[in-house]
This record gives C-alpha cells, sequence and structure tokens, in this order.
C-alpha cells in the first residue's frame, strides 16, 4: 500500500502537466496534503463517490502515461547508475577506461 | 527550415506514442519516408488538404506536449552534460572532487 502510494506520487509528479486541472487539484489535495475523499467532496461541493471515481479514473491515466512514456522508469533507471557511478568514483584505482565504459551505459538509457 | 524538420522528428521520437494510429502513419510517411502531401492522400484516399491539416494539427500537438514535459529539452541537456564530461576524464590529471560535481550537475538535470 505504501510502494503504490509513492508510485502514483512518483506519477503524479511526471505527468501531472497532462492532467486537467480538476484532476490536479483533486489528486494534489488527495495524495501531497492528505485529504480524506469526504473532505474533498466537501470542499468541491459533489458527492464522495464522484471524487473517488475522479482519483481512481486518473491514477489509470497515469499509468497509461508511463506505459508510454516510461519517464519512471527511466528516471530509476538513471538513478541507478548514478549510485553505481559514485561507488566506482570512491575507487582510488579508477581508470579512464571505467569512466569511458560508465559514460557508454548512461547514453544507452535514453 | 531543416532545423525545423530535425526538430519535429525529435519530438515525434519522443511523443509517438501519444498520437493517434492515422497521425502516427502520416508523420512517419511525411517525416521518416519523405513521402509528398499528395502520395499521403492518394495512399488514404483522402485530399491532400486533410493531409496537410492532420499533419499541421500533430505538429501543434508534439509542440504542447513538449511545453508540458520537456523531454527534448532535457535530452538536449542530458547530451551536454554528457559531452563535457567525456572532455573532463580526456584530462590526465581530472580529480575525484570535479567527478563528484560533475555527477551533482547531472542529478539536477532531472
Amino acid at each position: 500500500m505504501l510502494e503504490k502510494t509513492t508510485r502514483i506520487n512518483y506519477l503524479y509528479d511526471f505527468y501531472q502537466s497532462l492532467l486537467t486541472e480538476k484532476q490536479q487539484s483533486y489528486m494534489s489535495l488527495y495524495y501531497l496534503d492528505d485529504y480524506s475523499l469526504g473532505e474533498i467532496a466537501e470542499e468541491y461541493e459533489v458527492s464522495r463517490q464522484a471524487v473517488y471515481d475522479n482519483i481512481k479514473r486518473t491514477e489509470a491515466m497515469l499509468e497509461e502515461y508511463e506505459a508510454k512514456l516510461l519517464l519512471f522508469q527511466k528516471f530509476q533507471q538513471r538513478n541507478r547508475w548514478i549510485a553505481e557511478f559514485k561507488a566506482l568514483i570512491e575507487h582510488e584505482s579508477v581508470t579512464k577506461e571505467e569512466l569511458a565504459q560508465a559514460i557508454a551505459a548512461l547514453e544507452k538509457l535514453d
């Protein structure tokens, strides 16, 4: 459950600009500001069910965008590369060839 | 004109998965396979004007996606970083601190 929330938070971060203003408001209140469905419903004078449906549809849209554009996946790959590279340069004996190989691996990620 | 074509080619590469099948077909024939508007019109049995309008609308959509997601801009920034980094590691005297600074700059690009 926590992992799912973290994933949706990341996907929202990457794709929020593709959502409508209302979708952005609901998602932001629910996921970033920790409002309950009932509180959002009250704020917007709509039913709790309407808020729930909107958020579920938006989550599905975020997953569709990720399936098409892979921004979160590529972000994670670049982060792993950065962690490995930081470990590499900690070695006293790192060679120019090792650095060049690491960069070639980074270029392949795009 | 050539620069514009190159830009549209890149934007198409980044955002084609967000286009409809017909948009993808027209764009691919026009920009990648170098068909003329007339040839595409004949192939799909529509007017030349319809093909032209579709392609112009698609180009505008690609620019809207880029304004929202900046994938091409970020790709260019990472490429510049890679070029600078390659130049850096060519120096005999590159230090661990310089490498760490370069990585910090890369992390800021995301």
